[in-house]
């Protein structure tokens, strides 16, 4: 880290800083300047700390320069991780598309649902059978029934599973049924929650958080990846904005940001990250565009008769269409779809 | 809720749109303007849902115009809810403040702090035994040994004791030793972790979630009042928004508006809000001019040894002279203190 | 517009709302619900405006629902605008490309890359002759001289001139040299400003404010439109969000949307928009699937020693790169190039 | 500015680096980590600029130590700068108040409010003549009428004027009429404005803009005091957020922070930071606590009936009801009023 001191602090006080973070375990080096003098801290902060250097007397403003995640950083490791679940690659040459509604409603909703994506080219079921909701009057989901109904439809059309864990106490359930646990914006930062799917092998879809910034969203990755389990995917599903327009602005850029920093594959889904159907389709032809390994896409039968998110739901018809323009796109860009 | 028709939507389109609000048990009413027809659905929306209209052809919007709480509504209750513990009261005439360090460190650090903060007036005490961190690297608190610690000094101190759950497998062994249980900013939105604290007579202190809007937070209280518990504290703390010269932005408009919409008291913590501590004083002093219930702060007896948040901690000194001020300003707005 | 009155609004005060929009012009349309009575005011808002509802007592909210735009609207016109400048088209199949640098510099600058954009395709020159710089320190452009080069430029390689004005004063000379008179993201709400410009015939492009949103953007563009110039082409720059890895948040949603809503030309500057020449070419090609009008890109010759933002300029060979991609994406989503 | 190399950068890379800051007039500074390298860049970074050094091969960031303002920080001047005008000061012991209609609408209705604000102790009356409206359609200002009224009411109740220019064009007329001119939200970043403000001797009061940061409002007031004029006046008026119940969130803590790095004024206009007249008394009271040198607030004789933002408008009684409290407030923090 940099500390600057105040354009008048005193010799003293400069001493006090250098004999703190030497102590700390920092080696300082100072630069005055004309104006300034500036401390450099060397050595590592994550494990050494800040050791509280912004309160001392002359400090203008401390500031970190190293990125604060190590597993998660293309540092750590040049090469992108593939995660490889049967035969599918996630992180590869192949763009996969994880499809279906948003949550787990019946056995017919999900066999139509599942045929149809299959039919299009999709590998990955998507279905939640544990359901966030904003107001406590919702459909809160199906619980267990629901992940029997997502195994069953697995064994019926040999597709993945990926759903989400809300609750560390449901997670060993979860973990039973799914190829791919998902991690909800709203939980990013539940850290208890993290440290128990890094206790697990299976793969891990952390989605960002509604105002995570890329560096906290890479930081929750580390939690998970510390505890030992490497088959993180990250997936960007749109922030808050002062936008009233929509429900959040989906941030593409994110995927080719997280990509120089991370060696984790990087998914988008659009349809949280718009929230209204009709723009869903470009955004996710968009996504491909921007180098994302993966699209997750919320996909209903009946999106009218939706107990959740009807309205950023596509029909299969409209998936159908979708798959099409991604799959030219991906081409485009010299991905495989 | 009402829905705005296209511009150019047909007969039978509308037709439509009023066949299905009745159908899912709402009562039509029909507005046509020169430009545009609208509709009013008539009924209750936290029930009977959003039928899916916005799907429906030749419909351009649909607004929700009833607010989706209805415990936490001053509509439910008119007179503003006060909670009380042993012989403090919070939502009263009285400003209340909560203070002590970010995490629990050590009985000698809890003790001096106690100490301080009881000689100037204080009645609470808020200290740390699991601590979210951004960085799994970080001190991640002292755990049940810390909760004993803040037993041990209530006990000592007469104070009473706030402290954070973050997972609701260790909910009962907090609920056993805290006098409020406090939920934060990254679990705001934590369903399972609200219903569980709602199940429990314990008073519960509600951060706000980081980006969260004021209608979300109101959500969030719904949860908990909706499992029966009716003692939730509403803790303003900072939200997050383009600025970088500090970590968040404390929003004191928050006060009076949620006090406006909502029966519940609310309190507010600058130390998180503003995270300087030389910014702290004038903020605090800020939020009971602007009405707030009660104030929440760091105190830390070393700051600059402090293992967590040491940047926005008061020593014992600047806490003193912020209650004189939060006290004479109290009376300037005919409150006590 | 509807007026939601208080759960406990009396007949009197409900007369008193009525009695008022009947007074404004509006004709008033009352709908008595459960909890509450709603009255949908019908008339047109731009005109008669809100009325001071708001104030009256009883009131709970009142909720706009007609677009404040109507000449930017698609209602208005249901076909995209084309706007033709000699033989190019903007909002037509062609996606256009508009390059150059940040600043005019020196004419050996502008020759070599207006060279360089015209080989590889690129029909349109940007250029600042005057420049928005946040710093008095900064370079702030060679004024006349630089659209003296930019006219030269123009003579001799056959492209067309984008370039910004931020003075009324200075515009009739500027519209003097431009083809197409760019408003800077600073001066999107310069009403002043708008309105000189919607007074000449020259197209122009209005960059999106840095935190705009679309309905101000649209209202902007309407300023433009309502003085009688047709020509307006948006253009999304990226906008403020918490996130500090980079300048802005490009914001491609806005081409969808913004084409759902108006049947303005959208074109999308990914130069500005990410602020790293690093992550510009694939927001480029991203902004093409999104189904951009155009794309405006900063390219020079030399980024290491421009005047102004050389962290985001392309080289030229870097651009040509691009001007690949985004070719075989345009193609992919049925555009031409 | 301190440049963090790439991991893996090379000799030869570090070697460009210093040898480029050398070249540019700064002296380099190496610091060699276990990591990571660092080079502290020491020299005046506002005349040498960034060098291009971002765009370097080997480099990972590069971070900007100093504050870009000069005049108006506070190590220019340690003492806070009051502006003095007649027998009125703006940043000394007393809190003043600046209250008035949002537009000038007649004779008869600035009478009437300066004969109010008079009563109960503002010294400085507002009312705007040229207003910044969204929408072409709304009610723009009564432009020179406007400023001759306001004229005419300053004569008859000896109250200072403070009103808006928007134009460079009509500044010279504005500056004839105005006691304090304003530079209001939307113009923050007008830097021809500002070049021109900064010509005259006369006060200026700069609004924040929507969604500036402070370092960004900070340059704006260079922008002024490098053309010569001292005497600017800092005015807080919410800044844009994800909220919706609100048209901003008023930042309240920008009152210490602005005034922990500049000797400016700082003042609060909780009328628009709020939008909603119920939630302006606490706010206006909150901002004295805050520490606030001034506030600023909309009255209007008959909000209702007003031609522009009735509704965050004080009728005169509330108006004097919150000047009580405010006074009250102003007493307990030690100020006058």
């Amino acid at each position: 880290m940099v500390i600057v001191m105040d354009h008048n602090a005193t010799e003293e006080q400069i001493e006090t800083v250098v004999q703190r973070l030497e102590d700390a375990g920092y080696r300082a080096h100072l630069s005055r300047g004309v104006e300034r003098t500036i401390i450099g801290a060397i050595g590592d902060e994550t494990q050494l700390g800040d050791a509280g250097i912004e309160l001392l007397p002359g400090v203008a403003n401390v500031i970190p320069i190293m990125q604060p995640y190590k597993l998660a950083s293309r540092v750590m490791r040049e090469e992108g991780t593939v995660i490889t679940i049967g035969d599918v690659e996630i992180g590869g040459d192949t763009v996969q598309v994880m499809a279906g509604p948003c949550a787990v409603e019946s056995k017919e909703q999900l066999f139509e649902v599942a045929e149809k994506i299959k039919e299009n080219g999709a590998r990955i079921l998507r279905g939640g059978a544990y359901k966030p909701r904003t107001s406590p009057y919702s459909f809160q989901g199906l619980a267990e029934k629901g992940l029997q109904l997502l195994a069953e439809t697995r064994e019926k059309y040999g597709l993945l599973i990926v759903t989400e864990v809300m609750d560390p106490r449901t997670l060993p359930l979860v973990a039973e049924y799914a190829d791919i646990i998902q991690i909800g914006t709203r939980n990013m930062q539940n850290f208890y929650l993290l440290r128990e799917v890094g206790r697990y092998n299976k793969p891990v879809l952390l989605k960002r958080g509604l105002a995570a910034t890329m560096e906290e969203w890479l930081m929750a990755a580390e939690y998970i990846l510390s505890e030992g389990n490497p088959n993180v995917i990250l997936c960007e599903r749109g922030i808050r904005t002062f936008e009233t327009y929509t429900r959040n602005t989906l941030d593409l850029s994110a995927v080719p940001i997280i990509k120089h920093f991370s060696h984790l594959p990087v998914i988008v889904d659009p349809s949280h990250g718009i929230g209204k159907f009709r723009f869903v389709p470009p955004m996710a032809v968009a996504a491909v565009a921007a180098g994302a390994d993966g699209v997750m896409l919320e996909v209903h039968p009946n999106p009218l008769e939706a107990l959740c998110d009807g309205a950023q739901s596509l029909t299969p018809k409209k998936f159908a269409k979708t798959m099409k323009q991604m799959a030219a796109v991906a081409q485009a860009v010299g991905r495989k779809f």
